[in-house]
């Protein structure tokens, strides 16, 4: 199966790039970049070196293929979209161009207008653990925010069962270094980036309006209240999620509802040990591998619930999610590809 | 004066050392370290080669002196405190024996009764900016909770002019390495440790109790959730506070109140731009210093404010706030040794 | 194919249990551990949850098996070699004992004389780039120094050339943390381990040994005077060799030296850019991945060239260069189960 | 007494106006930047908040001072240095233009012949361990670079003893992030550069010129073959020299000339302990202060000594380095605004 990317320079195409390469189903088509065309892409992706010798090309010179992943910023593929599907049997859009579903809410956490609500309606929210029925015939399947993902995948148990209070949820996000992109800039410069714990984004996260829509049940829709924190990490989201439960459940009733959500899917793993280092989730064992760790610990004093969760945010927070929709939508085993268990210790 | 030091092997006993040798009003005693006795105090902390010839000596050689610093690890000191007050005039003990007021907090957060509750009413909780004047003729200067710290003074203006919901203030702190102590362990060998994101203490924290107690006005504590995460930094804390304001309050009307508390206090900064890459409190750049810095974003569409709080936890967390009470105690010039103002970058 | 590993506990063979667990033609017997024997290999490699439920056992009930690895710490192999070879067809030992061919230079390097000098004939220095034909019919594989290994692969093609004045060869290594083991010590403490640029090896490193052992060409031994710097990294090694080159040779003789060597090598490549970040070898790149990374520059005001080489020290200068050669020995394709290209960023 | 800054806004700068506003003996007069003339120097150098309201301003409004430290990219200061004679008294230049005193060696260091020759005999290298009396009387004092100061305070008691064989000195450095300036580039891009062990001048380096110069002793300029790797680390520089002793000599000789050349040198620190952590020099914990540590250890095995040196690059590899040697002109205590001790553990 012909597979290829638009926008391949930057962290979540290059990525993309990496799996597909190791994908047994898939042939790479072209890989675009505007300001690397005509660069083998190990010139941008050292990692890739003697891989392949596959160079950028410029996406006017985009060919016809079975699946296109855009990895693009945010603006540049709603007005695209067309194009995209007239080379394209699916697009695999790993922006945030098509994740919302009400048109009303991109001008309030984007600013503007969408550019085609009408295509919106064609999109589905590329989470399979959530939508894996409409990933099989949609033709957009859009990627999800990273942080969104980690928080989403996190909660999901609870609003879905209907455990949780809606009026009160407290999310912070730490997040590593490569989610704000492959650009240089005054924040990203080393001496001013390492060790940082810095506040980016105490309020008014874009994420925000991803969580409530997916966690959004019997007409419900929780109040999130997010923040987010820059750490020191290249790959790596750590959600830690304070929510109060409606009722004085103990840990073991919540343990079986994530368990009966959760047991069977091949990327989420419960993480509740009593020792150890590693007893809760971590990123920092996540890197390069497509697993979201959910852990949760009952605060013995209140009606409180802190939920943890944490996930590599160029693998299941983009590239790696990417795959194993492209996964499920093509009828593959859903973790082809996506194989490997991350490094310990790195 | 004379000023001794009780457990001086430790990261807060050596940062105490490192700054009354710098202290122009101080002649440093003698620094105790039973497993180190007889050794130079520059061959464990090699930051102070050259700069002194001090040995370390047996706590069983204790001699008389005008300011006692004692840093131990809990449930310590509270035996000894007796022995303590017999040699010195004043003792700061930087350890968390004698923090809390209420005898009934100490099974409950620390698991078992105090020793010497008899001696509790002569301890003050040794923050200057709280207690400035009660510090000045108390014979036991505890000193304060590094969280604890960050915590309230993130909070204090708030809930001392009562402008918080004090029924749920949701609070996770982002810590270093050095917190946990010099001793070598499984969790914090450097494979291990590298670019952690790690939560350890989920809830229950035991600062809690202490954030609790300094926040109480008018006989109403609030309830505060706290969790902790550890990341990769060495010295610092960030705490990220989500309060819910009583009434619709604006950013300049808080910022009135936070300049009122805070704007002729030496080490408190508010720290609030519009621009750059430090416009939130941020640790990194308070390694050495006795700032804590101090800001907040209101959230637009919601009663929450985010504040967020930093210091160095082994310096306006430990011993540079134990340092600041001395002065205080002693009637020096409050920032008296203290006037290192962190480097940047760093 | 049935293999076992003795020693799974560690860095080393943690690593070769999550590379065996991967290889499609092996099917993993044993993983002994006496101190975690019982427990489950996720409890000590958390990267490992959700795949395997294997637990350790005790090597006192070790099976028979094909291939056996020993990641055993110095000294322990050399004394249990004939009971792992009574139940395995080869044994690749990861560890040191087997390493020299010459018993003198054991208690030289080692400070012991070797337990069982008989067995050291039907050893293989297991790098398969130096000795594949010999690998394939030995019973016991060696494993190689993580230093040695970059060392020597990064100036094989020299030496085996005769280019270099074997006079003078200065070698300096940057390692990573996860070299010294999984044992927590006062140096690997993170608050002392932490950005730390620590020689801990000036002179008389062990590898040297090996080093000088296997560049030996023509009866000719180079003096390679070797230093170890230890630096904030956790997997990762960097040699930087300074060698005088015996003519005038220009960077393109050279270059068509290292291509003859390598050019057909899987595992090796040549990293000589002009421009680009990763110009020339860098270990970061390379985490989980087998690839040895070699280049160099011609210094134009001397007859000196600097060579670089890079790996992951548990990969390709341990368990990956294990399987690597287990690959070699039982005839498989080379590269089986070590197709991970690395990851970038990270 | 008045001293300025031209060039406040980089890291050298930046560290400058930090101990120059500590110092007892100095009014800070203007510091200039371009870019950010009109902005309060706490904008771009956060940890200065509350200590100063100083702004910026243009070099263009220079005032008469009567020490003008100038922190400016290479080529910059030879063209304005009679400017900056005529506003003052003495001049403290930190960049590259006036550290060699043959004019040929700027095309080949620099690659372009220097503006003002007829200057370079009013300058001297301002390192006072070196020049202590020169410059006393000096008008231009320049700075030193990093790595060069860091290598010749490592190997000057050897070669101006006579010790070493001057014909072939290997000397590789390791670096921090900060040493590359404020200016955010690719490779100092937090994804990339974190964790980097990354060669960036294996050969050619400019400071060889320096080095080469000061260690020239009865006119013999040994032969320095420099590498330069920049490795995670934010301030610092560890260098590690291999030279080949000309006699046999034992560590106690070697220990004994150290001893002589250093021992009343308030600055540099001999560390050469038999046990600990830190028994060689390192540079984590010089942050901040203005040492120069140095070590040696003898190769039992050959003639190789390996002489280890760190220090701060921005303290006493720029900042610090110019405010002993102003302290030294004007005749100060020579450790006046210099008394930090750095931190441990950082």
């Amino acid at each position: 199966m012909k597979v290829s990317i638009v926008g391949g320079s930057g962290y979540a195409g290059g990525e993309s790039l990496r799996l597909l390469l190791g994908h047994p189903k898939v042939t790479l088509g072209q890989v675009t970049s505007e300001s690397n065309a005509g660069k083998y892409v190990h010139s941008v992706h050292p990692n890739l070196r003697k891989r392949t010798d596959l160079k950028f090309v410029s996406a006017l010179d985009l060919e016809p293929c079975e699946v296109l992943f855009v990895a693009l910023p945010h603006g540049s593929s709603m007005k695209r979209m067309p194009e995209f599907l007239s080379v394209a049997e699916r697009v695999i859009d790993l922006g945030a161009d098509f994740r919302l579903r009400d048109p009303a809410d991109y001008p309030k956490w984007y600013g503007a207008p969408h550019a085609r609500p009408d295509l919106l309606g064609q999109a589905v929210y590329g989470i399979p653990e959530l939508h894996r029925e409409a990933i099989k015939s949609a033709r957009i399947i859009t990627g999800a925010g990273c942080n969104a993902t980690t928080t989403i995948l996190g909660l999901l148990p609870l609003f879905k069962h209907g455990l949780a209070d809606p009026s009160r949820v407290v999310v912070e996000v730490k997040v590593g270094s490569s989610e704000a992109g492959a650009k240089a800039s005054d924040s990203s410069h080393h001496p001013e980036r390492s060790h940082a714990v810095r506040s980016f984004q105490p309020t008014m996260h874009r994420h925000t309006a991803e969580v409530m829509q997916e966690l959004t049940f019997g007409g419900q829709t929780p109040k999130v209240y997010f923040s987010a924190t820059a750490v020191e990490l290249v790959r790596g989201i750590l959600a830690t999620c304070h929510v109060f439960l409606k009722d004085n459940l103990a840990e073991k009733d919540i343990w079986r509802v994530y368990r009966q959500e959760y047991g069977q899917e091949p990327f989420l793993r419960i993480v509740k040990d009593r020792t150890g280092i590693y007893r809760y989730p971590e990123p920092k064992i996540l890197a390069g591998s497509n697993f979201c760790d959910v852990g949760f610990e009952r605060d013995e004093g209140s009606d409180r619930l802190v939920v943890m969760a944490a996930l590599d945010n160029l693998m299941k927070g983009a590239a790696g999610n990417g795959v194993q929709a492209m996964n499920v939508a093509c009828g593959f085993e859903e973790t082809l590809g996506l194989e490997f268990l991350g490094l310990h210790p790195i």
